[in-house]
C-alpha cells in the first residue's frame, strides 16, 4: 500500500521557506560555507545524482532538496550543523535510507537539506575484554554483525535491511527485528553515543559502561528520536557471546491463542535460549510460495497458523535440540501444537527462514495491502487479531487478513490485503478507514500503533489520536528543549505546526 | 565513612525559603489544603514521628521539614503536587529511604516537604501471559520478587536493601545489584511508568509492551532521575522465566587481571547463564570473618583475590554444574584460577553469599572507609585497581585498599579503609583528597564516578568536575524543561544554584 504525501501545512506548518528562492543567498550563506567544511566530495547539488536519497524503497515519499551533504567526520558534521543552526536551515538526517515511515525522506519543497552519514563508516575500536565495539553512525549493520562474528562475538540486532541500513538509522528508529525477544531492541544494545546537537555542539557520550548513574541517561533521549533532537554520529555497542549451538523449528498451531499458550510454556522450559518466535498466518505461506519458487511448505498438510522458532545457547547442538524437542512434545500433548518439523541442517533452517522472509515480498506482489506495525501485550495478541479481522471483514468483504510477526514481543505486522482481483486503487482509498479500525482496536488493548518502525511522516497524524494530551505535551517539551528552532528533521515524529508558538524555525 | 553536609549555598542556591517562617500562611496555603486531600492519616507534622525519614541509614544527612505527606493513591499524589506547584513548595520524594547518596533526604532548613510513597503499596495487576506485573511505587522490592516467584516467574532485581527499599526508589536510582550482569539494571526491567509531573498532571505511561516506537520513550527520562523530574507513582515491570537450576562457586584468582581474563572465557562458554560475578579482595574476607562468626573461609589456603560466581538456567542442576565445572577447569588450566569450590547444597551457596554480604558490614566495623561506587570498562578494571591502590598508598601510607563488587559490569565498590588503629576522624578529613585521587583515575579510564548509587547530594559537587560542559548543559536543559520552577527534589543530582537564571523556585 502506498501512502499519500501529507500536506505541507500539517507536516511543516506555515513557516516553511524555499531555500532556493534566493540562489545567491543560498550559495553564500549555506552551500559555500558547507562546501568549505566538507570539500567537493562531501556535497551533491545535482538533482539526478541525489535522486536515490529523495525516495523511499517502499512508500511513495518524494523529496526535493537543493543540497545533500556527506560529512566524513564528526567534526565536519558539527561544523555543518552549526552553519545550518546559524542560518536556520532545516536538516533531514539520513542513513541507509531503508526506513518504513518516511523519517529519512525530505519534504518535496526545497525547504531542507539532507545530511547523510554514508561517508562516516569507520569502525573506531573493538574492546573484546569489555565486549564493546565503537562505530561511526554510517557503518552498515551487517558490517558490525560480521566484525563481531570474526571476533567470536554476537551483535544480535538483525532485520531485513541489514545489508544496507546504517547503525545510526537503526538507533534513531530503535530498530527491533527478529531477535528482540531475547536481546531487546536496538536501545538495549547501546552503551554510549556521540551526538551532534542542533546547535552544532558535539556531545561525547561514548562510554563503554554497563552501569553509569552519574546523572540523567542522556543517550536514551536520542535513541528512537528519529533524528529530531540531534544527529547520532557514533555509538559504543554491546557485544554478546556467540552462541555455540542453535536449532530451528517450524510448527503448526491451531490459533493465535494456542500460539501464545505454547509460548508461555516454552519460555518456562527454554528460558533465554529462545531467540525468535515468529507467528504466521497460513496466507503468509500461500503468497510466499506463490511468488517464490524456492519456498516450499515444510509440513505435509495445511494448517491455519504457524510458528517459526529459533533457540540458541552455549551448549551442544544435540543438547539444545533435545531441549527444544521436549518443549515441542509438551506443546503437542497440550494441544497447543498440531505438527512441526525441526531443521536437521543449516540449509533446512535457511529454507524455513525463507518462508518468513518471503512473506512481505509475496504480499507486495499480491496487490494493495495495508501495513500495520503494531504491538499489544502478548496476552492480547489473539484478541487483537480476532477483533481486527472481524471488524475489517464486516466493513470490507473479501479483504484478506494477513497477520505475522514477532509474537514473542507482542509485535504483529498486521497487513490485510485487498480482495483477490479487486481494483488496487479503489482499495488504496480505504487506507485511512482501515488504519483507524485497526489502530482503535490496538489502542483499546493498550497497544502501540508503531511497535518498531516509528512515526516518521507515516503515522504523524495518527499518533495524536491515541496519545494523551499530557504525553503529547511532554514530547513537544522535549523537542523544544533540545531543538528550539526545529531545524532537526522538522515534520517528522511531531508535526511542525504544533510546536509552541514562536519556536518554529 | 560519614560525609559532611553540603553547605546550603551550594545545595540549594540563594533562593531557599523557610516554609515555617510564617506558620499561618504555611497552614493556610500548604498544610490544610494537603490535609484535605490525603486526610489525617496522610500527614505527619510531629517532628519526632518524622525523624526516621529525616536521616539516612549510612550517611549523616540530617533533614528538617515541617511536613511529611503520604498520599494513598496517584490521584492524591497529583493533587498534593499541584498544591506544591501552586505555592512553589519544594518536594523531596521518598521511598524506602535506603539510598546511599542522600537523594531521599531533605535539606535541614525547613525549606521542603517530604512526600512519601509508603502508603502506595498495591500490586495492581499481574499478567502472566504477558510476563508483566504492575505495581504502585511504594511496593517493597522483596514483595515483588516473592509475588513473581509465587507465580512461577523471576523478578531479577536484587540488592542488599530489598527487604525495605521500594520499587519507586529503585527505578528513580536505576538500581543495579548482583544480577545486573545478566538482567541489566532496573531500567531494563521497566515496560511502562506512571508519573506525577511537577505541575501535578498525571502521565499514564503504564504500557505492558516490549516494543513501542510511537515517539520519544519518555519513561527513560524518569528512570534514574532521582525524583528531580517528577514522582514515579507506578510501574509495569517485566517478569522473566524462573530458572530451574542454579550453581554457585567461590574461586581464587591471582589478580584482577586474571579475573577479567577468566570472565572473558566464562562468558564464551557459559553465556547468558552467568548471573553473578563478584570480585573480592582478600581483605574483604578478613574483615567479614573477623566481624561475623558465621562466616568461614571456604578454601584451605589464603589467596589474594576471589570470585563469587553464580549461574542459572532452565536445564538440570547436574547439567548446569557440569557446565560450570568445565569453565572452572579451563580457568585452572589457563592459570586464571588457582583454587575454588562449588556449593553442593543451598546452605553452602548461602554460606558463600554471606562472605560477599558480610563485606560492607565488616568494613563498617573496621573503621573509617572511603566509599566509591565506580565503573570502568571491564577491560580497565585491573588497571583501575592497580593505579588507585598505588596512588593512595603513596599518598596515605597504611591505608588498606579494599576492592569488591560487580566485576561482570565493571562496577567496583572501591572502599579503602583507614590505617589499622588510626584516628578515624583524622582519616575522615582526607575524604575530599581520596575521592579526587580515585575519581580522577576513573575518569581517565573512561569510567563513571557513580555506577549504581547515583549522584544525590553525595556526588553533586564532584560530578561537574568530570562531565563536559556540554553534558552539564544538556542535563540542566532537561531539568528546566520538565521542572522549570525546580520544586522536584531541588539540590539533588543538579545543584540548585546553577539552573538558568530566573527559573529557580
Amino acid at each position: 500500500m502506498t501512502t499519500a504525501e501529507p500536506t505541507a501545512s500539517i507536516a511543516q506548518g506555515a513557516t516553511t521557506r524555499d531555500l532556493t528562492a534566493d540562489p545567491a543567498r543560498f550559495a553564500r550563506e549555506i552551500l559555500d560555507p558547507i562546501r568549505a567544511v566538507v570539500g567537493e566530495r562531501g556535497v551533491i547539488t545535482d538533482r539526478a545524482a541525489m535522486q536515490p536519497m529523495m525516495v523511499a524503497w517502499r512508500d511513495n515519499w518524494n523529496g526535493r532538496v537543493p543540497l545533500v551533504v556527506m560529512p566524513a567526520t564528526t567534526e565536519q558534521m558539527a561544523a555543518v550543523v552549526a552553519i545550518c543552526a546559524r542560518t536556520n536551515t532545516p536538516i533531514v538526517p539520513q542513513g541507509g535510507n531503508t526506513g518504513l515511515t518516511g523519517a529519512g525522506q525530505p519534504h518535496g519543497d526545497d525547504s531542507e537539506i539532507v545530511v547523510s552519514t554514508r561517508r562516516m563508516n569507520r569502525i573506531r575500536e573493538i574492546d573484546l575484554a569489555n565486549d564493546t565495539i565503537t562505530v561511526d553512525a554510517g557503518v552498515v549493520l551487517q558490517v558490525i554483525q560480521e566484525t563481531a562474528r570474526a571476533n567470536g562475538r554476537l551483535f544480535p540486532l538483525s532485520l531485513g535491511a541489514e545489508g544496507s541500513c546504517q547503525i545510526g538509522g537503526n538507533l534513531s528508529t530503535n530498530a527491533g527485528g527478529v531477535q528482540a525477544l531475547r536481546y531487546g531492541t536496538a536501545r538495549a544494545l547501546v552503551a554510549g553515543l556521540e551526538v551532534v546537537l542542533p546547535d552544532g555542539q558535539i556531545w561525547d557520550g561514548l562510554r563503554g559502561l554497563r552501569k553509569d548513574n552519574a546523572g540523567y541517561d542522556l543517550k536514551q533521549i536520542f535513541i528512537g528520536a528519529e533524528g529530531t533532537l540531534g544527529i547520532i554520529t557514533a555509538a559504543t555497542l554491546k557485544l554478546l557471546p556467540l552462541p555455540k549451538a542453535s536449532a530451528t523449528a517450524f510448527l503448526a498451531t491451531p490459533s493465535p491463542a494456542t500460539a501464545v499458550s505454547w509460548l508461555r510454556r516454552a519460555k518456562s522450559s527454554l528460558g533465554d535460549s529462545i531467540t525468535t518466535v515468529e507467528l504466521m498466518e497460513r496466507r503468509c505461506l500461500d503468497v510466499a510460495i506463490k511468488h517464490n519458487a524456492s519456498i516450499r511448505d515444510p509440513l505435509p498438510t495445511r494448517h491455519d497458523w504457524y510458528l517459526l522458532v529459533e533457540v540458541a545457547d552455549q551448549s551442544t547442538h544435540d543438547a539444545l535440540e533435545a531441549h527444544l524437542l521436549s518443549a515441542l512434545e509438551a506443546g503437542l500433548d497440550g494441544g497447543e501444537l498440531v505438527d512441526g518439523t525441526v531443521a536437521s541442517s543449516a540449509e533446512q533452517a535457511a529454507a524455513l527462514w525463507r518462508i518468513r522472509e518471503g512473506t512481505p515480498e509475496g504480499q507486495r506482489l499480491e496487490g494493495a495491502s495495508y501495513k500495520h506495525d503494531v504491538s499489544v501485550p502478548i496476552s492480547k495478541v489473539a484478541q487483537f487479531i480476532e477483533e481486527a479481522n472481524g471488524a475489517l471483514e464486516t466493513r470490507f468483504p473479501g479483504l484478506r487478513s494477513f497477520a505475522f510477526g514477532h509474537l514473542g514481543d507482542g509485535n504483529i505486522h498486521y497487513n490485510p490485503l485487498q480482495a483477490e482481483g479487486g481494483d488496487g486503487s479503489v482499495w488504496q482509498s480505504y487506507l485511512p478507514e482501515v488504519n483507524q479500525i485497526v489502530h482503535d482496536i490496538v489502542a483499546k488493548l493498550g497497544g502501540s500503533i508503531t511497535a518498531e518502525h516509528g512515526i516518521g511522516r507515516l503515522r504523524i497524524g495518527e499518533v495524536e489520536r491515541y496519545k494523551s494530551d499530557v504525553e503529547m505535551m511532554m514530547m513537544r517539551k522535549l523537542k523544544n528543549c533540545f531543538d528550539p528552532y526545529n531545524i532537526m528533521n522538522p515534520g517528522k515524529l511531531l508535526t511542525r505546526a504544533r510546536l509552541s508558538p514562536g519556536t518554529a524555525g
